[in-house]
This record gives C-alpha cells, sequence and structure tokens, in this order.
C-alpha cells in the first residue's frame, strides 16, 4: 500500500501539517509540500496548445497520486476553503483529464482512498463544513472514496495540541491506516 | 455608486462571464479579469519580509475593491468551488489584513455588498452550494453584506443561455443595480 | 401527466402556500395541506405488529404521491428546516419501505420529479440551504430526480410577493411544469 | 451545573442512545425521552387562541429545558435530518417565544451550551453535515453556544460499538461535561 499526501499550507511546521504528523507517524509516505513546487496557473484546456506551453512540477506531481493508493489532502483553512495553492493543483486536474500523456487518468483514480485533513482557527467544527462537502464533490466526480476528515482548531502555531478531539481523530486515522498497511502486506505476501 | 467584478475564469467569453454580461450591462463597471494580471502565491504572512519579496498586480487590484461600493466575483464551479485564481486573490487578503500599507483594509470592507455570480457543468444548483456557503463566511469575517448570488448551469460555451431561470436572475440583478445606481445618483445631488 | 403537492405549513394561505400558487396555477394539480390530515406519528419500524397500531391518514396520502409523476413540496423554513409537519410525513417513509401493503413504494418513487418551494424570514438564500441539501439527499436516496428548488423570502402574510426574484423563480416553474404537460399530453395522444 | 438531554428517537436503545450513553455516563442528567411525552402539532402562533386549545406535556419540557445550562439533543439521523419527534420539539419554541406565559424565554436561552450527538446509516459523516449546519443557525438565532456535535455511523442495534471515532469523540464529550461539572461546584463553593 502507498500513501502520498498533499500539503496545502504556506506555512513551514503549521497547524494542519503538525495534526498530519501524528496521522502520518510511523508510515511511508510521500510527502509532497506543494509550496516547495512550481505549478503554473491553470489554463485554457479547450486550447490544447496551451498545455504544452509551460513545463512545469505538476506532471511529477500527478505521476505520484496516480500511483498511490490513499491520498492524504492537508490544508489549513483559507478562508472558509482549502488554499489556493491546494485548489490550483486540483484545477489543474481538469487539464489531466484531457492531456493524451494521461489517458488512463480517469481510470487510476477510481476507488482511490481520500482522506483531508485540515485546520481553522475560525469556528472550524462548522466552518470547514462547506469544504468537506466540497471534497465530497470532488471525490465522487472521479469516483474516489471520500475515506474521512478530520477538522482540528487551531490559530497560532500549536495550537492544534490544544484540540484533544483533533488529536485522538488524527491517532485513529494513524491506527486505522497502520491496519490497512498490515493488511496490504499479508494479502501481497500470499500472492 | 461604484462597482468592481473581479472574473476567476481562465476562459474567454466562458459561460460565468455571459451570465455577468446581462447582470451588469447598461452600468459603469471597473472588471478586473484576474487571468490578465500576474498574482503571485501566497506567502507566510507571518513572516513580514516575505511581503514584500515580488511586485505584482495584487496591490493594484485591491485598491480598486477597496475603492468600491459593490463587488462582484465571477467564477465558474471548478471542481465544486471557485476557481484557484480567485482563491488566490482572495487567500491574498490575509496579507492585506496585516500590511502596514492598508491599514483601513478592514474598515473599508464593512458594509461592502458583494454579489457572486457562478456557472457549472454538473448540477451547480446543488453542487455549488458549498461555494454559497463559503462565500457567506468570507463575507461575515470582513462584515460585507453577501446580498445574492445567482447559479446558472452550463458546460459548453454559451450553454448557460439556455438556463432561463440563471437569465432571469441576472436580468433582477440588473435592474436592482440599476436602480441602486439611480437612489445613489439622487443622493448625490442632494448634497 | 400528474402533479400532487404536500404543504407542510401551519399557517392558512402563508407565504409559502402564496409562493406555491404561482408555480401551479392554471395546472392540474392534487394540493395536500398536511395539517387537515392526521398522520400519526412515527413507530418502531422494527417492532411490525406497531405498524398497524392505529389507523390514520397516511396510507391515502402516500397512494396519492406513488400515483404522481411529479412531486412539488412546499414548506415554510421553520428553525431552517422542514416544519415538523412535512417531516413527519417523511419519516413515515421509513415504515413504507417496510410496509408489505406497499411492495412496489421504492419502485414507484424511482425517478419522480420532485421541486421544493420554501419561504423564510431570516436570511432564507443562505440559511434554507440546508434543507436544499437534505432534500438532494432524500431523493437520492430513492433515486427521485430532485429537479428544482425556489426560495423565497418572506416572514409577515403576503411578503414574499416583495421578493421579486422569487416570484419570477415561480413563474418560471409554472411555465416549465405546463410544457411538461403539453409534451405529455402529445405523447398520450400519439399513443 | 445541569444538563439536560432529548432523545429524538422512536427506538428504545438505539444508536443514537446508547453512543449519548458514553457521552453522559457518570453525570447527573435530566433525560427526557420525547417518544414518551405527547406533544401536540405546532398551530398557527398568530392566532393566539389557539395556543391554549390543547394541554400537553410540552410546557413541562421546556421548563426543564430553560433551567438546564447545558443542552444535549440526542437524534438519529432520520431521512438526513433530525427525527421529526425532536423537529416538532424545537417548532413549539415558536410559539414559546410569542407566549406570555414564558416571557423570559428568549433572555433564559442566551449563551446555553448545546451538544448534539447523531448516528445514521448512510454516510452520516457527510449527509448529516446539512442537520449540523441547520443546529448552528437555530443555536445562532437563540444566541446559544453550539458547543460540540458528535457524528456516528451505526444502522443496526448496536452497529455505533464499531464506530472507534464516535466512541472517542463521546468520551471526550463525557471528560469535558465532567471537568465542566467539577469547576461549576469549585465556584459554588466558593459562594
Amino acid at each position: 500500500m502507498t500513501i502520498v499526501a498533499f500539503y496545502g499550507s504556506i506555512r513551514d511546521k503549521g497547524n494542519s501539517e503538525r495534526l498530519a504528523e501524528i496521522a502520518l507517524q510511523d508510515l511511508e509516505v510521500t510527502k509532497v509540500f506543494l509550496r516547495d513546487y512550481h505549478i503554473r496557473p491553470i489554463s485554457d484546456w479547450n486550447q490544447t496548445e496551451l498545455l504544452k506551453s509551460e513545463a512545469d512540477d505538476y506532471p511529477a506531481l500527478i505521476r505520484k497520486q496516480m500511483l498511490a493508493d490513499v491520498i492524504v489532502f492537508i490544508t489549513p483553512v483559507y478562508w472558509y476553503g482549502m488554499s489556493s495553492l491546494l485548489k490550483l493543483y486540483i484545477d489543474r486536474w481538469s487539464e489531466t483529464l484531457r492531456d493524451p500523456a494521461f489517458p488512463d487518468f480517469r481510470e487510476k483514480m477510481k476507488a482511490k482512498e481520500v482522506h483531508l485533513i485540515t485546520v481553522g482557527g475560525d469556528d472550524p467544527y462548522i466552518k470547514a463544513l462547506p469544504m468537506i462537502q466540497q471534497m465530497e464533490y470532488i471525490c465522487d466526480f472521479l469516483k474516489m472514496k471520500f475515506d474521512s476528515y478530520i477538522i482540528g482548531r487551531g490559530d497560532k502555531k500549536g495550537e492544534v495540541f490544544t484540540d484533544e478531539k483533533a488529536l485522538h481523530s488524527a491517532a485513529d486515522l494513524n491506527n486505522y491506516l497502520k491496519s490497512q498497511f498490515q493488511e496490504a502486506s499479508k494479502r501481497g505476501r500470499n500472492v
């Protein structure tokens, strides 16, 4: 089983990253901090010539995603939604769906397991819910399974560590992912 | 009364732009097509030195917004949310809130009237609702008044013209904005 | 084509009823004012003996619904949801799904067209959205088509007549239903 | 500190009740199983004479609520919303707001702490979210504090005991309520 985690924060060691550390500890995870990559803006995907206009890091990232069994999106709540960094990465999928270089993108996305970890400072247990609903629609569209989400509360650095509920949920996700790993490796041995 | 319209589509003459044309016709509007401007990614706003790192078009745009009485956001539904182009513009507000060059940003935003026009291809009357809820939270945060939204259905170019309900709503918004203009100019004359 | 309309208001000639009058005018509609009927509370549907405990008007109403092609739910926004009167009627469907007297309930519901008309006094264009999302899930569960919804603003009697957008939407729905009627009767004649 | 819990299920020892047992264990709680009481339907609250038409158990229940510091609502997810039993109880608040027998209802509700515990069988972590949003609006309206919610997954009797995340959240709520109790009794002793 392979896990890829996409981090949408622009802040190093911010609350969402910290919460994700708990959820992902002692697991083999490919971590992608989107802020470390150059991703050009979306182009008009009806004008295919534009698709080739500029090389960037996106193709390498989407390949990582296509290879993974489990995708974890980690983002702070910025303005009551995912960060523009993460949204840009997802908006680019519209090009990939039309890109002859990735003919099997839609097929590969099917049945992938998605988890979302997010932390916000302003009443996130209520005000992050539209983002949760959006992620459900995103997953539905590509027939991915939106398996779980964790909402944490935190504004200043490290504040999420005071949100017991979020910490427990992150530990639960960690246990779950570990058990999935074990099952997968058992199945692997039997092959 | 001044109106500024921010367009989040990457497509020229796309459905959301067309629907907005109806809502804004015969009105004096400052139109900002975000795709025509360079807006650098958000930076870690706790590290103030980063704020000055790169010049871009954002300061000019946020000044237009601060001067307007009415703000119209126009965006296609991309992946069940606003476009990353528009989200980036909004994410940058977090820097502006801390930027000594804009000490009155929060004050200026108060009581501004906001309208949202959006068009989507996949069941937007249901699946754009999380974006509507997000916009409500955004406006609440800055004490702006989220006055109305229009959802239209359309995928291929021009398809929104078959959505009678959206066309009527756009015409209603146009009438409303014109009446506001007239009232404002009457008040102006009396001064 | 047959239309059944369920009214959830406890008030005679309230705002939601008025708005529905526009949407349904000059159409043949079976109108069910739920307040005029006795519907007993839901019982524990795992204890089938309870199902027969008390006769009420529900079986007659659900038969009307099963016979219709189009179902229109009309409810004021009470406490940011549908009225308890309408919710009780819908909760009873859980018994019907298990009731041997209605073996084809689920089958009959499939592909029925559903419309929702609602009026609220407290920012309904935002605060009625959870009810819209709930209705979508309800329709999904029974594979009904949630075709449209109309939200109107109004508190005092008749106040919805000042909501131009809602009036236009109701007129649009009326036109749509009439055109459906005509198409259906054309198809009927050809048979 | 006094806690009142309103149970909206029609089933004895159902999943939502079981989950609430964990959240409320070893606490002094006034438990109100709504199914055990007679609550007449809402009446047209603009016709005050109707208010006195029929005696029922509602006045006794609303008094319990007014006396409590903490209100816990417990309901299964029925048709993607709270049960009609609970919704009826809440709809009746509209009469209480106008009832001269309860002149201080609105004042008394202010700053009460509200918790919601709900269990659903069909993807409740997503499909119960509209109910959560509704409860937020309900609390906002009366200036109550919507402190937390717990969503659990379960269909058959006892199935919620397999939802680790829900069990942890219920235990967290239990700890929190106990600590509140202790603080309150400390404050009480100092008086």
